[in-house]
């Protein structure tokens, strides 16, 4: 057996377009509703053509000292040039912990493979 | 064969918690990224649980005159209490449309199906 | 409001490569675990690649009698040249289910729109 | 920045059941069409219940000396228990492949996190 680990890339998104990066709160209080959104390529813009797209982003929570992740959220871009539309790789959603942890956002590039990041936040 | 179309249930927003919102401007450029929030129950919440939950959306794109329409985005909402975390029914990406026409959104309950909304939106 | 439903095409699946094909028993017992395999253009096969391809099916179930449909399961088909690997149209899984009903299946080809096709199952 | 990369879980799938088991040939030809099939728990049922259930496979492919894999497919498993009616984790496709290389298949579990397998596939 291989992990598929090896294939989760990651680096600065202010130099490499494919990092998803996540803007949530620092802190927030247990089941208060809170705002998580994933960009990419904040600094640099990501290509969206029918060739060469960012397909999906994953979020999961990790509450800290747990054993296992949990899946908050799936988020696909649907549309990479039909009639001139376009879906760029922006997903929101919202959410509410009850302890604090770490959010994790994956994203996926048709040509460039996986990509992730990380942001702790602190649940009170 | 059936069509699935009849399951397809609309209603006032403000009296039904599974009618998907549409928060989009009523008016873009051509070209111009804007954003697409979709939301449900906004005047009514409807109930997150393991039993009983909203679990995606979806959105398409008609532009006037076109034969079919374009799926912009999916949104899946995974967290139902889950070690007591919660995702919310709100889902929001970005886009950039190339003329007038229909967003339509498409959520479902696992308990009570399909429900459907629609905003037109101007492309200047 | 506008709905989405008059966009749901179907047709004869030997004519048309765009109407999904659902294989499933006629009849199962209750609780009997089946395979639904969900096909496309049996006849006619549709084109793959980056600029049209078809993206997913959905199937869901509508037990008789029933208010709403049950969403069963979601496929998406991800690879559409990719280093000339590609994915087919092709899903299948397995379901339990504890009545007589009509299972429905949608499809997705991102330049023809949202088609549709049903087949009754009985349960005894 | 954590890696997502120490959740993936990995296991003989005679004794957990958790871990997805790749159905596939050991040898195709280059632009053959076959059949991937991803099971879980061969040995060791799952559990399917609203509160505890397998919701999805991610199915990557990726050529040998390639820098990047590649998303075959996407499976949801939707139904837990409406009506009495379940879905297994049970999700097939067909692909074509262009060389030979690795085959990743992904699940999650609600409650249980993220595992993975992995298995060679030599094309001619
Ligand atoms: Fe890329
Ligand atoms: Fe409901
Ligand atoms: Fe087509
Ligand atoms: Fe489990």
């Amino acid at each position: 057996m291989q992990s598929f680990g090896k294939f989760l890339q990651s680096g600065d998104w202010k130099g490499e377009k494919h990092v998803p990066v996540i803007h949530a709160p620092e802190k927030v209080s247990a089941g208060e509703e809170f705002e998580i959104k994933i960009t990419i390529g904040d600094a640099v813009r990501h290509p969206n053509s029918f060739e060469h797209y960012i397909a999906w982003f994953k979020v999961f929570f990790h509450p800290e000292g747990a054993k296992f992740p949990i899946e908050i959220a799936n988020f696909n871009f649907t549309t990479h040039g039909e009639g001139d539309n376009f879906t760029d790789p922006v997903g929101a959603t919202s959410a509410k912990l009850s302890k604090s942890g770490t959010i994790y956002a994956i994203s996926y590039c048709n040509i460039h493979g996986v990509w992730e990041n990380s942001k702790e936040i602190v649940v009170e």
